[in-house]
């Protein structure tokens, strides 16, 4: 096995180093957060640090870098409350990874890619069109890391949307058979395939 | 599409609501986290939560649902303060995942599978051999989030091991190579092939 210690891992050229980091994780998640702020300027941004952290209440969580572009979904978070996620689909990877890129505050995501604003019947921020999962969330709480400065947002599922052919009669959403993709260090789109769903574990005896 | 309320969510018949809510952050990490109790007790447990903080320095998180059986892993985190993480190949998926059945304390979950503990000559903590991606981590500090009692505890990468073939000249990991597998939910196992890396996105005029 090659190996990096953390002194290593220290001196190591800026881009190595990211790519090293954020590849070893493990597969990530791929959301795109929909957000807008009060006085109307949409914003669409990938993100790849949403994760569970109950299921009652419905909570998940999010990391924001305080230095980076991602602040403009933050900053329209805070100012209204709820912002969208929806799932990244195949199809839709590349016009997702270009809201990677630095915009100001005043530029609008969703007029410089070929992704499609979709406003739900009951719901003022946007989602994104064709996204084969989207949540409406809304903001609970936040956990400012000491350690670096970047922010643990958590929000409360206010809504699921899920194309009705993705779920299994148990409630399981099979990502796979939704081309939704999984994200692979700062950089590499991945696509999936389920091998199976293993039973329930008990103790041998 | 199929949509659900949070007051519809709320009234799920249980499981159904946890294979719902655990699919709906996309694919999520699959991690093997091995540990050992100053009694000398190791312990290795499946954990899909684990997410990038921070690469300088590089800092990892992972959630703790408090009534788990994962707390044995917490508390052998929070007795000798280094644990190792272990991304899952597709070949130890189904004794990866039988780590999840609730074992007691005393039990060694590396006796009750084919998984195998191996030592590295300057840690006390049992890694997973032939996982593609190993990493020797450091308790860093913990946030109890109050809003359901969970607990996000961070730690940092004291020293990463990569199986040489996987990793670009730029740092990347390449993890589909390395066979290792995503979790969809609570039991879905899934793998994966790179589509491909995307260039840094600039502006468009």
């Amino acid at each position: 096995m090659k190996s990096f210690t953390n002194k290593e891992i220290a001196a190591l050229e800026h881009l190595y180093k990211i790519n090293l980091i954020n590849s070893a994780t493990g597969f990530k998640s791929a959301n795109l957060v929909g957000s807008i702020s009060n006085s109307g300027i949409e914003n669409v941004s990938v993100f790849s640090s949403v994760v569970h952290f109950g299921s009652a209440p419905p909570l998940l969580g999010m990391v924001f870098r305080p230095t980076t572009v991602a602040r403009n979904t933050y900053d329209n978070i805070k100012e209204n409350q709820y912002y969208s996620l929806n799932h990244i689909h195949q199809d839709m990877m590349k016009e997702a990874h270009h809201t990677s890129a630095k915009y100001p505050f005043e530029v609008n995501e969703f007029d410089k890619t070929a992704l499609e604003q979709e406003y739900k019947p009951d719901s003022k921020v946007p989602f994104v069109k064709g996204a084969p999962v989207q949540l409406l969330m809304k903001y609970a709480n936040e956990y400012t890391i000491k350690e670096n400065g970047t922010i643990l947002l958590l929000g409360e599922i206010e809504k699921l949307y899920v194309q009705p052919q993705l779920i299994h009669n148990d409630g399981f959403i099979d990502l796979s058979k939704g081309n939704v993709v999984t994200i692979n260090g700062l950089d590499g789109y991945v696509k999936t395939e389920l091998i199976e769903r293993l039973p329930y574990q008990r103790p041998k005896k």
